[in-house]
């Protein structure tokens, strides 16, 4: 058994039995070890954004890593930005990135990068193996790293000459460690700030945002009169119908003031206190009142539902019931493409066990009302800002949930960072219903230019339009081998939307809004 | 005047006259200065890829720097393979990074990320600007420092208070320094060696391998009985009819070594020491035998022709001729479309001051000798060995030189990495005529898995052929508003080639190679 062997068999022992792979030449043993041992599904694609970005939907999905191979400095360089995103958003991923051979390095070849350094800004474990017999050590602390809960992003490197010599036996994996409990005092603090009278929020991220946790937070903010909200952007929030319905802290500075305003104590459930996305000349950072106090419940490592449960318990609101969504769908629209008729056709057609990945930036503001009613479904948003997440990210989902409706939406500028992931989609068949909004432009730099006090001039323009020349988003689909429809008007989109969801591989559609 | 428009000012003082962009929140104020001051020349790039591949031609044509504009983090992050193969390449470059202002960076709001740490792997120069006077002092030193000879890489980052805020008046960029002149010593150690007697080699890399530098080189090896070669890779050869032809070390180890086989003295123009592109078990690193000595006559910073000129004048080859390729263009092919007749079509049809962005790996390995007597032109190769390169590079070449043809050609495995650069060449309807080597697979990687002793099985097969789909290349360039065309025969291929260097704005060919 060589090392690359013994890597693969490691990282079967671990359950980590999926690999985004972007390989190149130092990868040569580990594609080998893959041929000879039985177990790992491989998933090629295109460009590494979208290795790293299917990673991040398939950790959010499965709530355990699947891997990557990444070829040296540079194709781990072409990941970073979906590794940010996936970091920012506590998802488990084992990236396997390739080196030269050990004694190579020194040559300085045209591909040798510090790799270690490009690896470090994104993640939360880095390790180079020193020799073959340690591959299979480092890749069991590799995936317990990644398992720390709720997640983690480790990043193993590898020598080729590691991957090619003799190899140790397999190693243990470290069993996963339950998160740790939050302290008697933290509960305490909370009740006291609950139970003050005075107006209290309970900010819910990370871990807190699935539905049985859900449900806890809604029977404790009922029974104390208080008010709750999600953080802005969630890396998997669990809602529809049956399910505790939660609003987010907006994303324009003024609105997330004004639903903050007020409140007292604000306590933070898995989540951070809110700050503005960006800041604003004459605007604040952070979004709560002066006066607010803070509060830490538990932080998204800790053991978030057993903290809310005791909070209920200690504030007395276990017999309450939650507050659910009842079922609900929009009418559908008719006529033009609005944007509006966009979210209703999507309320009234999502499916049961839909996943969405969501990355409309503008053009998906009013989406989460026209939905809080359908079926019970998982929505995945841009935790870490980086766009070119969503179709790697509903590509990864759909690995990890083969048997569920994938819906991503994307803006167009947006789609364009990643847009090699189509392939993967035809390529492994998978169920995903694509919406491009197709408004032609960076929509949202036009509204953060006028934030900033400037008026576009014709250069701002013509650096935020992308209509010249038009992106033909059916024939960018259909050279990728999915299949394409653009619509004009609500009923084509209507009927092409009720088509996607039946139909069992990727389709895409171009909304023309 | 705000930090934003003295840097824009700035830069405009310093010849940086060209920004390829992909601009964010963050950069805002930097987009509406752009629309208050005249002379920038921006090119919008729909991917940060294309942005710094683009940047990476343009300085490798222009011999001056262009700048990027990027959006923090993740941002640079996306450009970070590019920015590998222009480091490598010793091409100027300045990044302009976006950040948060200054006091919301402690809040780590979601695109927060360590852009130093990102930047500084691929970067010969890392400065985050303090506050809005610094900025212009900031990117005087960062434009002196990308013209560091050859040429190098240089990142300021920007928070974005420091480009709203009153700014100091503009900086004076420092006039750029003239390239070391090498010692006396290395001229005469280099003399020496050429007049030993042994077997000597002379191995030019970086402005040594342009045309009127070679020239004093071949007289040199003429005289002197020497061998001549280029490295592997190089960021830009003047090459063709009336110049002097240089073949470049092979990529394969054994012909490499076999080249070198013994050579006494190696003597280094601008060029370093041979060694293979990836280690093998069993095969050397270094490419030179053992009893070779390596001269160091100039490194890439240093004065390259005046130190060549010195080294002619004391072995005395002052008044012999170079030796120079004669005209001579291949037969054009008929029937089937083997590698030979797109390598024939290239040679028979290659305008005179043609650009060529070669990216073809094992496609294009015959290109050389079969375009050595074209009019003369330029060929630009990939020093990093990071894929992705040539449709940005060639996109950048253009904006450099638009008065000239520009040639692109690459495998259809790396074209996908970078591929929204064709949107940004139909926008800025650039002469380029680009030839997708349509393979269906990463045929790299076949010989490679080879190469380690390993036989392709059914995993390995599966995630080195892009087959599944098939990606149509013709769909995929009008998508983005690039006329293509697909060619299954010499005759078509050889038609296209034709119409494709007859035409003003870009072109695809998909060669069904």
């Amino acid at each position: 058994m060589n090392g690359a062997e013994s890597l693969v068999r490691t990282l079967l022992a671990g359950e980590v039995d999926v690999c985004f792979t972007n390989p190149g030449t130092s990868e040569m043993h580990f594609c080998a070890a893959l041929d000879k041992i039985d177990g790992m599904h491989c998933v090629l694609c295109l460009f590494e954004g979208v290795v790293t970005g299917a990673a991040d939907g398939y950790g959010r999905m499965s709530d355990k890593p699947a891997s990557t191979l990444l070829h040296l400095g540079p194709g781990l360089g072409n990941g970073l930005s979906n590794l940010h995103n996936a970091k920012k958003a506590r998802t488990p991923i084992v990236n396997i990135v390739g080196e030269h051979a050990t004694y190579h390095v020194a040559y300085d070849a045209p591909l040798t990068a510090d790799i270690e350094g490009i690896a470090r800004p994104v993640s939360d474990w880095v390790r180079t193996s020193a020799d073959s017999k340690s591959v299979t050590s480092d890749a069991a602390q590799a995936i317990a790293a990644a398992r720390t809960h709720p997640g983690a992003i480790s990043t193993l490197i590898l020598p080729a000459d590691t991957a090619w010599t003799d190899a140790a036996s397999v190693a243990t994996v470290p069993t996963q460690e339950n998160p740790e409990t939050v302290s008697e005092a933290a509960v305490e603090n909370c009740t006291q700030a609950l139970q003050s009278g005075e107006p209290a929020m309970l900010l819910l991220g990370a871990r807190a945002l699935r539905a049985p946790t859900l449900e806890i937070a809604s029977r404790i903010v009922l029974h104390s009169n208080a008010a709750m909200r999600s953080e802005l952007m969630s890396a998997r929030t669990e809602r529809g119908a049956g399910r505790v319905g939660i609003e987010r802290i907006p994303y324009v500075v003024d609105e997330a003031v004004k639903v903050l305003d007020g409140i007292r104590h604000l306590i933070l459930v898995g989540a951070k206190a809110p700050v503005a996305f960006f800041a604003y000349p004459d605007k604040p950072s952070l979004l709560i009142p002066q006066d607010c106090e803070v509060h830490v419940l538990a932080t998204a490592e800790q053991d978030i539902a057993g903290a809310l449960d005791r909070l209920s318990d200690s504030v007395g609101a276990q017999s309450r019931l939650p507050d659910l969504e009842s079922a609900k769908r929009p009418e559908l629209s008719s006529g033009e493409l609005t944007l509006e008729a966009v979210w209703a056709g999507v309320g009234h057609f999502l499916p049961e066990d839909a996943i969405v990945s969501d990355e409309s930036i503008t053009s998906g503001r009013g989406l989460h009302p026209y939905t809080r009613g359908c079926p019970p479904h998982d929505w995945l948003s841009g935790t870490g800002g980086a766009i070119g997440r969503a179709l790697p990210e509903a590509t990864g989902a759909a690995v990890a949930c083969p048997e569920r409706p994938v819906l991503c939406l994307s803006g167009d500028g947006s789609a364009m960072y990643t847009v090699q992931a189509l392939w993967t989609q035809a390529r492994e068949n998978l169920n995903i219903t694509t919406v491009i909004f197709n408004n032609r432009s960076y929509a949202v730099l036009h509204g953060e230019l006028r934030n900033v006090g400037a008026v576009p001039g014709p250069t701002a323009h013509d650096i935020f339009d992308l209509d010249r020349p038009y992106l033909d988003w059916v024939a960018m689909a259909e050279s990728m081998g999915v299949e394409a429809v653009r619509v004009d008007t609500a009923e084509q989109f209507n009927t092409a939307l009720a088509a996607g969801f039946h139909s069992s591989g990727p389709m895409l559609i171009e909304a023309m809004v």
